[in-house]
């Protein structure tokens, strides 16, 4: 999806809310806006969210000499959710749709996100996705909750490309890859996390940290924006991109940044979090959403 | 007060709902953030928040070519403002203490402003303000709604100025400035509007079109900025700001741009409308503030 206008106050924010977690004096947050601000006249409407907010993060990372802002929320997000995660393995095994409820799970994974709301408690975050995902999902129409047509694909598929979210969220798409490979034990998956540290996203150390190598292939995408853009990604990810036969988007910022391809099949899993994204899919912020890319959409609901 | 960092995503927000007012195409209000981006480096945190919105305001004026963007909405909010005019007065008539309801209906009056929340429905805005402002204000501490020592003060002064605010606010200075002149007859009131349109707020004619005339002398203060900045306002006002004997500031911007003033006596009367000024006052947004400037401020809680 394109940039909208009410995206570029947002861009601002999370500047700041990235200066605060550094403890920025408030000049130096004056100093990063101003740098922000002389990048907004060169950014196109046309281009996708993600790829301002890289911008913005690689500022905020430069002036305040910081190679990783959120690392200590990263290191408490993965905690959290290692601790509740053989739980909520339970929960899944004892339902009687494991998939399911695994699926739901690891996009309930995904409200653990500092790009949308600057400030979070994790701990209640990490407990309303245990209590909460299999309601809150029944209330859902299909069209926003393909999961037939997802299972349907994923039988279809061999080659699975996971592109990762949050850290904390990855032990969530664990348990959803220790399910794909119950239900198909000879399916390739290739778990992509971005390249170098951004917001509080999953890069390849934290992957291996949530145990993901034991179900997939853990890959870089070689790029630091919060979101895939391809353009900018290594050559290694285009390809396996090009290849997959099924693609497993988590994560606005995934979305945002995928939306408008047609090709291949990609399934976006994720909360609804800002106005400007519940307005591009028609659902409130909140919503939780299961769909695939616009191609194949009609295969769903026609 | 200074600029807060957080007041530079709101200066934007504040860009595009201007420009939504006007129906601007996305073009036309990425030209107008590009410039407001532009505007933010020279921008310095010294200078408080009415600064830089008459800046953005003369941005959004200039690239649309509409010279008062807020024209239709300020006419609604004074016919609706009126319509409960009379309803209103004798609400103030048949209480026991009738300047004290005139000043709590004046200061509800504030309610009406489109600077910090963009949409607004005046009409529920203002049955609000009929019904609930003798209500709220008592759950008030003294130090915030120094009712007492306002009287005390005003009882002795002789020349007031009297700061406006919002087009439809007016209609409530109005009943005030009424129960002063039955309080003093004597005593001289001088209006102050903005000079030229911006935001929601009154200029000259809408103090004429509220029949602020028949109790005070109206004037214009030279200038656009949706506050009072003394150093850009005209040689006339700043006279008459020096040697009143007690001004009575309405709403949110004059208190921004006023609040560090030791001199002359400053009651601000207002509603309290985002985080920024809650920290700075120190009670949360909502809350209904009638408080002398600092120098004043231990007269009347000592």
């Amino acid at each position: 999806m394109k940039t909208a206008i009410e995206c570029i106050p947002c861009f601002f924010r999370q500047a700041i809310e990235a200066a605060d977690l550094l403890g920025a004096s408030d000049r130096k947050k004056k100093q990063i806006l101003d740098r922000v601000a002389r990048a907004v006249p060169e950014f196109s409407l046309r281009s996708t969210p993600p790829e301002m907010a890289q911008r913005i993060h690689a500022i905020v990372r430069e002036a305040t000499g910081s190679a990783d802002p959120y690392a200590s929320l990263k290191r408490k997000s993965h905690e959290q959710a290692m601790a509740v995660c053989g739980m909520c393995r339970d929960k899944i095994n004892r339902s009687r749709d494991a998939l399911r409820t695994a699926v739901e799970l690891a996009i309930a994974g995904n409200s653990i996100d500092f790009g949308v709301k600057g400030s979070l408690d994790v701990g209640a975050e990490i407990q309303k996705i245990v209590r909460r995902e299999a309601r809150e999902i029944k209330r859902e129409d299909a069209h926003r909750f393909q999961y037939d047509f997802f299972i349907e694909q994923l039988d279809g598929a061999q080659d699975i490309l996971y592109l990762a979210d949050n850290v904390g969220e990855t032990v969530f798409d664990r348990l959803l890859m220790e399910q794909i490979k119950i239900r198909g034990p000879r399916k390739n998956i290739c778990y992509a996390v971005r390249g170098f540290p951004v917001l509080n996203d999953a890069v390849e150390k934290d992957a291996y940290n949530a145990g993901i190598d034991a179900y997939a292939r853990i890959i870089g995408n070689g790029y630091d924006a919060p979101g895939t853009v391809l353009n900018k990604s290594s050559a290694a990810f285009r390809s396996l991109f090009a290849s997959a036969d099924l693609i497993i988007s988590k994560g606005q910022g995934n979305f945002e940044s995928l939306s408008e391809r047609r090709r291949p099949l990609i399934f976006f899993l994720f909360i609804v979090k800002c106005p400007v994204v519940a307005q591009q899919v028609g659902c409130p912020v909140g919503t939780i959403m299961l769909a695939a890319n616009r191609n194949h959409c009609h295969d769903s609901t026609g």
